[in-house]
């Protein structure tokens, strides 16, 4: 099972940053933490990165019926997104598939609404 | 394998976060984002939440490393640690086990930092 949806667009690296944010939105996920990490890598170590920014998203509505079902379900959360420059005027979109990096939690409890998230975010990456 | 790493330790709520939080600096680690769930949620539901709070950490030269192996590994990143309020003046601390939430990423050059993060986190866990 793939860790990740993910979709490439001829899009600029901002527009395509809010064109996603917006459409985290309209499922009801707000971006809680914005982070850019070729900013900090740039910082840090001098470095070139390519733009690379996470968006930390959360829908309070799962968020809390998952930690109600597990109690350290909170090592998952938010869901991330990211918005890469994959160079020559495309943008990749990229989005955790939590089925996948969630198969450690052994709780059969958490099944539907994972689930429910993990189709959310697919669509949403793939309408973008 | 287990999903995180957990102490709980009798000392109050904001002076864990405190403790936790120099735990982190001292590997490397800066705290991006902190999360109060419990005040999320009451903010959006009017519900009353144990006091729960999320702490994403990152050590900027482990999420370089990860980042040029793995280039969707930002779906994982940054590492979460939790703070919880377990009542009768207890507080738990827990860290993801990124070995476990990992899994599903299939790249064995990652063995190695990854196993690093995992070890670092326990300890500064089993530390505090």
């Amino acid at each position: 099972m793939k860790y990740y949806f993910s979709k490439t667009i001829s899009k600029a690296f901002d527009d395509t940053v809010k064109l996603i944010t917006d459409g985290l939105k309209d499922e009801g996920f707000g971006v809680i933490c914005e982070i850019r990490m070729h900013e900090k890598l740039k910082e840090k170590f001098e470095i070139d990165f390519r733009k690379y920014t996470l968006l930390e998203a959360c829908n309070p509505a799962f968020a809390l019926k998952a930690l109600q079902m597990e109690d350290k379900v909170g090592t998952m959360l938010p869901c991330n997104l990211m918005v890469i420059d994959q160079g020559d005027g495309m943008t990749e979109v990229a989005a955790i598939n939590p089925v996948a990096s969630m198969q450690s939690i052994a709780n059969p409890e958490l099944y539907d609404v994972v689930h429910k998230i993990s189709q959310t975010l697919r669509s949403i990456v793939e309408h973008i």
